[in-house]
């Protein structure tokens, strides 16, 4: 038997209503044998780049013909353009609002293409949602081997979201947070950080520019997030005490804070962009 | 290679227990290769008139041959009959407490036996876990092959819900608030409407009759819902400010009750079955 | 064509996030042609026990062959070992931390194997998300058919859960809230009870000692929890009126807690841990 076409599915629309359904039996209908796989419909609503990242950190991880569907899509029905894109080995579909920008960024050969062909749409099209009548048909037209340049015109400014702040000055990381998961730990956007015997080394990501040979002690680092200090960048959690603040190194390679056992961003007060710098 | 058989599932037992995680290992036992399809698991417990209109919205959009798996079924271990309904294209499986009348009403053409074969359930059965063992193997024998006429007798008096109020009197479209999706918008029983140049044309759905000739004249429109006056029906969001409250024709071509990127059932103090008026 | 390998996902990881989406991609890297199961992403943060429930709820009802990836992993990046399980007809894949447990005492012939083989882990692999670097990798080779023992040494001393508290006294059989799930049913570890005729039969359960013969007058029992006192064991929640607590054989054998149309938990205050005792 052949190799089964793989779909992510990617939205804010939550779990309750219809609408996950409705686009699921489009992709169906148009190919029935693809394996649909549910990353999160639980995108904050209209939350553009907690939905880039979330992608950034999935993409590297599914193989090589993974159709990628990201409906995060505050400007439905505006003129805001569908798009999809070709990167090495994967295809993304979504609006152009920057959501598929951060792995546009890290893939440098890429093309883009905008949704335009009626054939590869639903009828009548919606003025609401554009998940079920143009996106989820075109990445199963693209996952049953339909080529990405009979989808439309080629697209060369496709709208790109501000890299994460990421920049040093003298020895100093100046970061923000990135992301907050389930377990309260804030992603930040200071990484990619590669341990090398005590020292950390820091390389650049999504793009930013930061010299890729600056290493930083790992212990006699300092990182100040939200009016806290946090000594030492650490591997696990277990170096602390429970209940305690910890600055580590994250399994993406990001820096990441959290507590012990704990809630990270309750008991830190963390908030989405707040400031994080690491000093050495 | 075969298509490989589709079973959605629709039910109100949360992600957070074993429940559905049984009722698939069950499908999966009686046919490996299907492709269950999450719809929601988060319908409101026991709320059969919610699933009801999820499991309409999703319906028109899956290939002939799927099998629709609902379990919403507050009258478990009572004498309500478990039920199969077969329609042109597709087959539902649910308690049969109303929950699959909506299909029905808009498919003339459907054929309803009850679940009563002991061949194709498991054993014991239990008081309280229908899903499991009655609903689950009906889905999973349906979707393999077995003729719905083999799971028991036919039933001539399925129960219906009452179909949602939609009535016209004169100029005025009386309805109400039938669904309330995550974003907060109040989706209404005032449908389909469909555009027509600068009218819309409105159409009898779920079985209500209403006359199918009524236009309505989009922009002198008037809705008035939860002491809000709303002025026109219109096509986007971006008609209105942000902020402000607007009635639109959602993607289902229902009346629908929203606040641009806000939450509208909150901010308009919204609930299900509220009434809704559209005059002209 | 072939029977298409089964993989089910049991994580404390939520649905928000790209975690459970990463791990996927992985397993599809490895076995194109997966089936994966979600049960459920949202065990509460960390609890072992919880998961431990979940698992062996839903473990029965899966075909020969499955494999049960179980991640709720609290001592990840500390020396715990990553081991798989092989029981009569599937295989476990988790954290050494009693996760698995349940399974093992009620499979009495088991093999457990530490994840210990390069060969079967992502490179390289991060101090905090071996669900994805060993856990996600070891369960698709199982599925896709490399022996157990291939993983890594055998492990003759895996760690257990204390077995749910239930020992018989006299008349009374005392035990615990083990599972509260999205109703606010209460699922006790007073089980696997029978019905016989008039009578429960209470049966050993989690490989607890407890007289396998005991018989239980259902109607005059009584039981005690959270300062309430329940009389009689029922059959279904229609036993009694709407708005009041019932004590119930549940769908797996289990004596439940309920309130009729009601929350349990929230109106009876059942907490997680409490006692129960079933008196006759």
């Amino acid at each position: 038997m052949g190799q089964q076409p793989i779909i992510t599915l990617l939205t804010d629309f939550g779990a309750d209503d219809g609408y996950v359904g409705a686009m699921k039996g489009v992709m169906l209908g148009i190919l029935p044998n693809v394996n649909l796989i549910d990353v999160s419909h639980t995108i904050r609503p209209q939350n553009v780049r907690q939905a880039a990242y979330v992608l950034s950190s999935i993409y590297p991880y599914f193989p090589p013909g993974t159709v990628h569907l990201v409906v995060v899509d505050p400007g439905v029905g505006s003129d805001r353009r569908p798009i999809a894109v070709r990167v090495p080995g994967a295809c993304l579909v979504g609006p152009d609002n920057g959501v598929l920008s951060y792995i546009m960024s890290s893939e440098p050969v890429h093309d883009v293409f905008e949704l335009a062909h009626p054939r590869y749409r639903l009828h009548p099209v919606s003025d609401t949602f554009h998940g079920r009548d143009v996106f989820a048909p075109a990445a199963a037209y693209l996952a049953a081997g339909v080529e990405i340049a009979a989808l439309g015109p080629r697209v060369v400014d496709p709208m790109r979201l501000p890299a994460p702040r990421l920049a040093l000055d003298g020895n100093v990381v100046h970061g923000e947070v990135l992301h907050i998961d389930r377990f309260g730990n804030g992603v930040t956007s200071i990484g990619r950080l590669v341990w090398e015997g005590l020292d950390l080394l820091l390389r650049p990501s999504f793009g930013a520019v930061v010299d890729a040979s600056v290493r930083i002690p790992s212990a006699a680092a300092q990182v100040a997030v939200a009016s806290q200090i946090l000594q030492g960048v650490h591997r696990i959690y277990a170096e602390v005490a429970p209940g305690e603040g910890i600055a580590l190194v994250g399994s993406d390679g990001y820096l990441e804070i959290a507590v012990r056992e704990g809630d990270g961003a309750a008991v830190l007060g963390l908030e989405l962009g707040d400031s994080v710098t690491l000093s050495f």
